[in-house]
Parts: structure tokens; sequence; C-alpha cells
């Protein structure tokens, strides 16, 4: 059975030493998050991710979810139990404002929190996970009718959200939904529709679930510039607040996948379901993707969070598994044979797991705090330059991050050898529940498509030159650093890697958009490979500069350095490869008719 | 439901073309092959795999192996008609000799016939990959007795066979094995022991199963020096060759796995169970080698076939989905969208499967051909060369065909979007079942270490010089070729960056043999490119010949310029990131302390 400990201690010193937390205890919002605040939701969510969910992650990989005749669906045993503990505790209102009886934390916050929850059980942090970015579209774009009556539920976590995009034959391309809205005379829709795919569509969770609903209203343009969001409740809420008559919207069948068992993934079946609008009418798309985007990071997060619980069972298993000897000589000649941690690589697969993992979770923190500066910076011109980083970098959280997350799973898993492949050791589950996150909310195809043709050249490149200005900076502040040489030096040369590409891409995606789509994959993991960098020497500064103060805690800042190095040395090279790639341009990937294949 | 055409045209392509299959027809064994014979087998052996085989992949999935109390085990519903099927129609006989039973044909032709196999149902493939496995080995070290004794039933598949090494404690590192084999007055042995993941170790598709275990005979020395080998069949066969009691071997469990489900892989529990030795004493792991070298091929294989698979259903679920517009305006205006094949990157997803498929393909069949020609080539120098460059290859066809077909198969998936998830597509099964190929029959890593830390440095390094020297001369020979030049140039680089991290290696690996270890995984993959890339540089030569002859079969030929270029643009650009990782040495990867981890 795998275990988990949560990374307080690694979160701690991103949110102080790498983010300067208390930097920003000013501005509205943050004042919360006291050190005093924040070391106790940590290690109090620490406690509840390690003691309650992580002993019903297997369970739910091999119990999954059941539908019954009538369409109810039940969770598999003990998520009830959790659920009602989870509530209970407060975690669902973290960062939600106070007027809707949140507790007001930054993001940056409650994104620690979802790591760990993601970590310890993948399965059960999507049914929140989904209630936020609910609650996030509602917050921005629902009435404040809609708001009174709906949030203050969903922020208790009495009830629970869904998003509802795909249908049968439309995934990616969204103007092809089918799902219909018909006005009716009090203001409200009709819904009529089949939604699948829909994660936590259906449970015995809490006592109602707010659907939010993409539909086209009757006469509106059968394409992407005709589609509306609806808030469907399971049951409808009655003005006063009580709970009326069942919607029409039931679970059709739950899905049988590969992975993440233990949330219902439904078939949603719509037939005349009164629907409420969020927004103004063909403006559901952008409303949407309020949703769509914190649940982008969100899936980023997931990719480090499976990544982190697979590389702690793999240290685990290399410390406790004796096979052969090290090449050097024995290591323990009193022993029979040697721990896995003498073999180089295994190191290897531990190391890599280790530069992705401290890396991603700087990476992830570091853009959680600009969503917050994005809502709550003092200025205009901060606001907006922690708008423009997160919306560039939302694409490469999500994209690279998951792939490496599935990477480490991987490797986590082959650390354990043949015991790798059996189920009980529970290293399997964690590569199929991974597995997920490089798919949904937008492939990672289509984030490297958003990156590359949406985000570089919005508002004629201003947040990648901006990106590109915080890069340089670090870089050649640090070169007089002696612990931040090598990986200053890396990072410089990977940085170039990727201004030549940007460059490369400028001048030939116009005559061509093919070389953009043809670029777009090796340059979200490029510039992947260089967000990393810049957290990889940030780290490398803050704990030079600890060490340099004083022996204290040592050992944890001395790891820091050898792992930047390790990433300098070990991951960095790829960049330039990637590049290469990219400069190779479209032409023999589109070269074959169709025929052809 | 996926479905599966086996890829004759291209197996066709290579035996003729690449190999020249029929330039061998004067050696004995290879004089079978006749153009027409090999014609037939692959047409006969493919549409048994699409018809037959294919269609039980999922069932076997979905239904797995079934162990009753008694410790029978029922295999997947159809399993054992297809097996009866398969017997009948010699499918087991192929390559074994005509002295036991075989049709003599060269280990090239059956390779061909188990990659259609194990495409269509990897499971299945496995009952019988292990019976040739286990006849290879009583073929090189059994007694004439034995071959006499066991071999016509094996050739015949009325018996299977296995391979019994690793136990809870011990796979990878074989010298702490605890089978014991007690010597009997009658020149048996009485074996007592536990093994784990033993595939087809129990099933009900033969009448007998002829167990290979390794075991320490009472008295030898407690390390890899001290490991015998043994038959040890499931039910006595009596001097007269009928089936006599049942012996001390029973299936203890099945082993819940993340996926090959259809085969049974078993605890199987030997208690005093009688084994014959095979071989001399304490020689039983060069013995099982025998069986290990083979079974390597084979697995490589598994990767080559699962990605195959894989890309055949992506290729056709591009071509039904529409799903958005081309980049380049829309492809087909009078439909609501395009097919998924207008996409850069889901055409980067296919054809890369392409050029590792195909690449692979070409590889695996060269090194088929390595061994037929180590045994039956006319010069003892010609069997040298080809038997040093098989030993040299094993672990990159295993351990770099097995990673990249697992690669394929995940990217597969990733072209059907959140279809790829649901079990019922079949995608998620590929992943699965290609995940355990870069496990077993030694671990990636390990084949890596025996890459880098045995076969590189074996008799003076003489086989990767002829492999240099080959490639060297091949490229050489290709810069005149117009056709050829660019991937020519590509593989001089890549090649390039091989002689020099091989020459780093031998300065670097004395003084640290961490630095071998360190170097290993990254060395494994560098050789890797260069190989496939060598067999691009054969297939642009015999194509563009081809095409200069005249337009027969112009497309097929086309199609493979384009791959080839595809190879070098796309590909090749890693060898250098691989190198510089290489070169970077042991270091970071071994500094931290244990306790850090």
């Amino acid at each position: 059975m795998p275990t988990y400990a949560a990374p307080v201690r690694d979160t701690r010193y991103i949110l102080d030493h790498l983010l300067g937390l208390e930097r920003y205890s000013n501005l509205p919002g943050l004042e919360n998050a006291t050190p005093d605040m924040v070391e106790a939701v940590l290690s109090e969510g620490a406690r509840f991710c390690e003691e309650v969910l992580t002993p019903l992650n297997r369970i739910g990989d091999e119990e999954g979810c059941k539908r019954h005749e009538d369409g109810s669906v039940t969770t598999p045993a003990g998520f009830k139990d959790a659920w009602e503990q989870f509530v209970a505790n407060g975690w669902t209102t973290l960062s939600a404002p106070e007027e809707f009886g949140g507790q007001g934390l930054p993001h940056v916050v409650s994104t620690a929190i979802s790591e760990y929850l993601c970590s310890a059980n993948h399965s059960f942090e999507m049914y929140n996970g989904l209630t936020q970015g609910a609650i996030a579209s509602i917050l921005v774009k629902g009435s404040d009718e809609q708001k009174a009556k709906f949030l203050p539920n969903m922020v208790a976590g009495k009830w629970t959200g869904t998003m509802n995009l795909t249908e049968p034959h439309c995934g990616t391309d969204l103007g092809l939904i089918r799902t219909k809205a018909e006005p009716q005379a009090d203001g409200s829709y009709k819904i009529t529709g089949t939604k699948i795919f829909i994660s936590s569509g259906e449970h015995d969770l809490s006592e109602n679930i707010i659907h939010l609903v993409l539909a086209k209203i009757t006469g509106a343009p059968d394409n992407v510039k005709g589609i509306s969001l609806f808030i469907v409740p399971k049951i409808i809420v009655n003005d006063d607040g009580t709970l009326g008559d069942r919607n029409g919207v039931v679970c059709g069948s739950i899905e049988h996948k590969m992975g993440i068992h233990g949330n219902s993934t439904c078939v949603m079946n719509y037939d005349d379901a009164t629907g409420y609008l969020v927004g103004e009418e063909n403006k559901g798309l952008a409303a949407m993707f309020i949703m769509m985007n914190a649940a982008r990071l969100g899936v980023g997060l997931q990719g480090l969070a499976q990544g982190e619980v697979a590389y702690q069972n793999a240290v685990q298993y290399a410390k406790d598994r004796r096979q052969g000897r090290a090449l050097t000589g024995p290591a323990e000649p009193d022993q029979k044979a040697d721990t896995l941690f003498v073999h180089p690589d295994v190191r290897r697969m531990l190391m890599e797991a280790r530069a992705y993992n401290e890396g991603a979770r700087a990476f992830i923190l570091w853009g959680a705090l600009q969503v917050d500066l994005s809502k709550k910076a003092q200025t205009e011109e901060e606001r907006l330059a922690a708008e423009d980083l997160i919306s560039l970098l939302t694409p490469v959280i999500k994209g690279y991050l998951t792939d490496k997350g599935f990477e480490v799973a991987v490797n986590s898993q082959q650390v354990y050898g043949g015991h790798g492949y059996i189920r009980e050791w529970g290293m399997e589950q964690f590569v199929r529940d991974a597995r997920i996150a490089q798919i949904y909310e937008g492939a990672n195809g289509i984030q490297a498509l958003d990156l590359v043709g949406r985000k570089l050249a919005k508002d004629g490149g201003r947040a990648i030159q901006t990106f590109f200005e915080i890069v340089t900076t670090e870089v050649n502040e640090a070169k007089a650093d002696p612990n931040a040489k090598e990986i200053a030096a890396a990072l410089e040369k990977a940085n170039g890697e990727l201004q030549a590409a940007t460059m490369w891409l400028m001048q030939n995606a116009m005559q061509n958009p093919n070389n953009a789509g043809a670029a777009s994959y090796s340059y979200m993991h490029l510039m992947g490979i260089v967000c990393l960098g810049l957290m990889w020497l940030r780290m490398t500064k803050a704990s030079g500069a600890v060490l340099a103060n004083g022996p204290e805690d040592q050992a944890f800042h001395e790891a820091k350095l050898v792992t930047a190095r390790f990433y300098a040395e070990r991951i960095m090279p790829e960049a330039g490869a990637l590049r290469r790639k990219i400069e190779a341009g479209a032409e023999s990937m589109m070269a074959l008719p169709v025929e052809a294949f």
C-alpha cells in the first residue's frame, strides 16, 4: 500500500524564500495569509490528506463508482465520510470570498493544499476541484441573484459543481455543440442534449449538484459564437433557498476509464432541464474559460501531485529493496546485497523526479501567486503584468507539468521493477491516474497550440517579452553568485534557444501557419524547461543565501544546490534539440497525403 | 473496438529490399525461405492474427485469467479455441528444427510473424513466446534424451514452456535465489521454493507445461555461481512418452496486473517437485541466458507490436474524427469541421509513430537475421560477426524499442483525446500492455547497464567497432545519393555523438564506474537513435533505387523518403542532448546522501 507525506517543508520554503509571501501582506485578501495561519493550514491539510484521503486512494481505484438503475451514483466506500469531514473542516472554503462564507485566503495557499489533496487522492480532489471552478465562473459572470442563491452552499461544500462541455461528437471543437436551450416565459431556459465525460457528474457526496452547461439558444449561430452558459441544478433551488423538484437531468451511464476510478465520470442526459443563463447570451465560451483556466492550473498541479506521491514511494522502495552491488564495490558488505540507491540508473530516475517535482511546485505556486496579484496587486500595471504572465504560462503549467508528472510516475513505477506492474503495490495506479491530466481540460496538444497560436502573439508579444526580461535579469544577477553560476549559464543557454525559436516562429508562422502548429509541442516543452530552470536558479540563490548565513537546515538547502546542478546537467541539454526540431518546420510533418497512412 | 491489419507489405519490403533474404538461400535452413514460402507464411499468419486473435484481445483484458481452488487456471473465453487452431495450423513449429517436428524456417521469418501475433494479442502471444524460449534452451543445453522427451510435443504446441527466475526477494539479482534442488538417487532432483511473476505459469491451453527453473543444488555456492537450471514438468512424462503423475508444482495465485490480463502471471510453488538438471551443475545462468536473450529480442518486438497496432487505430480515428479547422484554412469547407489529419500536432504524433515503427521493424528483422547468420553463415568469421552484432544490439532492441513502443502507444492514445481514456475504445489497453515490455526480461535500466557495462567492452570493443564501421561505410556510400543526403548527414552527426560518448566512457568509466552507470540509459537511447537512423538510411537508399527504376508502388516508396526526412529532422536532434547528458558524469546524480531523499 503506497504512503504519502505532504511536502509541507518544501511548500513553506517556496512561499517564504522564493515568493516572499509576507511582502504582499499589505494586499487585500493576502493579509489573511499570516505565517502562522499558513503554517496551520498547511499542516492541518497535510494531516487530513495523509490520514483520511491516502488510505482511500486504492479503495477508490479498486471499487470505482456505481450507477444504479434510477441514475443515482454511489462513490467508493469511505468517500462520503471523508467528504463530510472535508466539509466540516472547511476545506472547501479556503480561497472563496468571505461574503459567501469563504475564508478569503489567497489562491497560492489553496493551491498548495490542492497539491496535497491530489497526491493523496486524485479522484476525491476532483469533486472539490470542479466545484471551485464552478464557483469561480459564477463569481465573475453570475448575477447577484445567482451568486446569492448558489454560492454559499457551494462554498460550504453542501453542493458541488461540474462543467459540461464535451458531447459525443465534439470535445476540442466546441462550435459543434448540439445541446439546445429554449427560452421560457419566466426568463429561464429548457436545456436538452447529451454531455459526456462529466467529472463528478452524479454522486452521493452532496445534497445538490450545480451543473454549468454549454448550450446553444434557439436561433443562435451554429458555431462558437452561438454558445451560452447555463446553471442547471440537479435539484431545483426554490426562491427561499430550499430544495424543490428534481430537474430534468440524469446520469445515463458511468464511463469505464483507465484510471481515476474513484471519480464518477458521467454521461449526462439533459431533457427539458431548467437552466439559468450565466452572463450574456452567446458569450458562454468566455464565461466557461474562466472555469477552464482555473481548471488548467489545477490539472497542471495534478501532474505534479501524481509525480510527487509516486516519487515518494519509489524512494522508500529504493531504500528497502536490496538487489545487486554498487559498481564501485559493495556498499554494505555485511548484507547480501546493496539497496537500489547505490545504482546510478535508479538515482537518475529519482533525481529527475526530484528536479521536476520541486521545480514544478515552485513554478505552480509562482503561477498561483500571479492569479492573486492579477486581482489584488496595488497598481493596474502590476495587475496587468501578473495577468500577462499567468495567461502566458497557463498552457505551459498544464501541458508541460502533466507530461512530466506522467513521466515521473512511469519512472517511479520503473524503480519497482516487476512489482511496479502489480496492482497491490499501487504504483501502476499513479501512472493510470496521472495519464488523464495530459488529456482532459484541453489535451496537451491544444495547450501547445494555445501557447504558440494565441498567447505568444497576444498584445504584440508583450507577455513573452516580459517573461524574457525576467529570465535575463535574473540570469545576469546570478552570474556573480558562485552557487548559481552553473545553473545560470545553463538557463542563459536554454533561454537563448527559446528566444531563437520564438524569433523563428515570428518569421515563419505567418507565411505558413502549419509551421506554428508543427513547432507548438516542442515549443511548449522548451518553454517548460526554461521555466523550471528559472525556478532552480531562484532556489539556488535562495538556498545559497541561507547557507551563507549559517548551518540552519543545511541538508535541505544543500540538496537544493545539488538538484539544481543535476537539472542543469541532465535536463537542460534538451533545449537545443527542441529548438532544432522547431526550426525543422512543417514540411516533412505534413508532406504525406492522407492516403499514405 | 480496435482493429488490426498486419503490415505484410512493409515486412516484405524489409525482407526483400533491406535484408535481401534471397542472397542467403544457399545457407542451411535459409533455403526453406523461398519468396513464395515467405509470402504464404506472412499472409496466412496475418489472416490468423487479424481474424482470430485480434477479436480476443479486449476479451482477454476484460476477463483475465481465473485461478480455481485446486490451482488450475482458466484462460479467457476463446483463448483455448484459438490455441487449438494456432497449433493445428502449425504456428508453433515455424523455426524449430525439422528433426523435432519443426519447419526449420529462419528466425527472421518467425520474428516477422511474432510481431503480428503480439500486435493482435500480446497476452496470447506470450504462451507461445515462452515456449519457443524454453525450446531454445533445451536445444542448446539439454541432453539428447531430454530433447527427445520434451521437444517434439513442445514444438507441436501440445506442451508449453515457462521460465522461472524471479522470487519474491530477487529479480535482477539472481544470486539471491533461495529455491533448492536436492539430488536424488535416480539422478533427478527435488525442487522446493517459490517463484513469482511466472508468465503462462498455469493455464488450460496445453496438456502439459514444461517449467525451466533456476535453483541452487544442496551445497552449491550461495551466489550466482551456484545456480543450476532444471526442467520441471507440470505432469511427469513417463519414459514411454505418456503422461504420468502430477508433479509437486502448483500455481499459488495469479498476480493482479496493470495489463496483459489475458496471460496468467503466476506465483508458482514448488514442493519436492521432480526436476531434471539441464546442462552442467552451477551453470544454470548461462543456460537460462540462451532463453533470456531470445526473450529479450521478443520483448523488443512487443514494443514495436504495441506501437504498430496503437498507431493503426490512431490513424483510423484521425481519418474519421472531425474537429476544428486546418490552420491554413478549411480543408473541407462543405463539412462542419476538418479531420484530425489537418492538425500538425496530430501529424507529429502519427509521423513519430511511423518513423519509430517502421524503423524498429527494419532494426528487429536485421537483428533476427543476425541470429540466423550467427548459426548458419558459411564462414566462422561471418558467424562471429553476426554473433557480435546481435549480442551488442540485443539490449538496444529490448530497451530502446520498448521505450519507444510505449511512447508511441501513449501518443496514439493521445490522438483519441478523452475517448482514449475510455476502456471500450481499447487504446488504453495498448498503453497498459506495452508498459510491461519496459519492465520484464530485465528492466530497461538493466539493458542499459548490460550494453555499457558488458557489451561495449567485450573482446576489446570489437562489436562496437564493427558497428561504427558499418555506419560509417554506409554513410559514406550514401553521400552521393541525392535522396539519402539529408538522412546520411544527420546519421553521420548522430554517429559522431555516439562515438564521442563511447570515447568519453572509455576515458571516464575506469576511474569511476558510476560514470558508466550514470551514462548508461542515455547511451542506450543514443545508440537506438543511431540504429534506427541506419535503418532509415537503408530504406532511403532502397526506396530511392526502386523509384529510379519506375513508378512501381510509388506512393509506398515516396512515403519512405518523407518519413526518413522526418526522422532526420525531428528525432535525430536528440542525439546531441544525450551526449551532453552522458558527458555530465555521475557527480550530481550520486552526490546526495540517501538521507536527503
